[in-house]
């Protein structure tokens, strides 16, 4: 109940600059899955001179999780009874940023730059442009949370993994690590107890 | 050690009866990366007269976690410390086989049909031609082993997440699913204590 009034406050208190929708995801990358699936491969080398555009970032945070059925609001990525537990936190320089997938929205959830807590002692981290925070909200998995940390971190997996194969096609370096500073991006962005960190994706070209 | 001496007696037993190559994957699926992200969905009914051919489960296989740089023998999808802790074993009518990525093989594990352990209760997944059953080894994660088991969850996700997108560009349906008669098919595959089960995949027309 503290999770579910603690979202409510947030939604209420977002204002317009707080929220950026992003534009309509192009799903324009020609790339095959057979090659994307060739291809793939983890990447620990980023420009740090060259962002990332926000019409690129529609296109890869669709992919992580967007919507892929509208009707339903079924999206790109299965889940444990199909609870949609992860969310994916988005990590700049101008701060921390939460996907919408429902209105393919960022909501603001920090100014600060977090990358340095999401590097923790892995230097080549910073170097990223975007760093794509996964965390498995297990209030979504309601009275069945007996194996919810499990069924999160498998969530994580499929999410990260079309991240992957999303930044093959798109011409994007990734590499998914479960290092991070968990207590202070804990505290930074927000989490409640009920929010796991899992998992996380620098971007980068 | 128990398991490798395990590992070693299989091997050294394995006969050509008991090994099966399968064809090169032919990758020529020319389904979008973005197109099968659209079109991803689970689907929980299959044509239980039309079966898996070779090739398709080959390039199912491939695309579930074969290796895409024969170099380094890595493969197409990530996994913490690069352990590749996933094992796919393959249930079918003519018994179950443990795919092999490094020669891209199927090793006969056994003469039954699983298939009725990996339904469980659910009787759609009796119907599936082919059952994909995802196998954490956690030996594989060597001395880092303190957080291997959520790491085994997170590796499987990517695994499966693979299938999924595969099974769209192929034209297959699936659905990834954590229930299962865990402890009988433990018994029937002859998994140790080191080896967990994780998600399975049922696939079918």
């Amino acid at each position: 109940m503290c999770a579910a009034l603690a979202a409510f406050l947030l939604c209420s208190c977002a204002n317009a600059q707080d929220v950026k929708k992003l534009p309509q995801p192009r799903k324009a990358a020609t790339m095959s899955l057979m090659d994307a699936l060739s291809q793939r491969a983890s990447v620990r080398e980023f420009d740090p001179n060259r962002e990332v555009d926000d019409a690129t970032l529609s296109d890869l945070l669709w992919a992580a999780c967007g919507v892929n059925r509208p009707e339903s609001g079924r999206i790109t990525a299965p889940s444990a009874i199909n609870a949609q537990d992860i969310q994916v936190y988005v990590c700049r320089k101008d701060g921390a940023w939460l996907y919408r997938p429902a209105d393919h929205s960022l909501l603001k959830i920090s100014g600060e730059d977090l990358r340095g807590l999401v590097a923790g002692p892995q230097e080549f981290v910073r170097q990223a442009p975007v760093c794509l925070v996964l965390v498995s909200d297990q209030t979504k998995f309601g009275e069945r949370r007996s194996a919810s940390a499990k069924y999160g971190a498998m969530d994580a997996g499929y999410v990260s993994e079309n991240i992957c194969l999303a930044c093959t096609a798109l011409g994007l370096k990734t590499v998914p690590r479960a290092m991070m500073d968990a207590a202070k991006l804990t505290e930074a962005l927000g989490l409640t107890a009920d929010q796991l960190l899992m998992l996380n994706n620098p971007v980068g070209w």
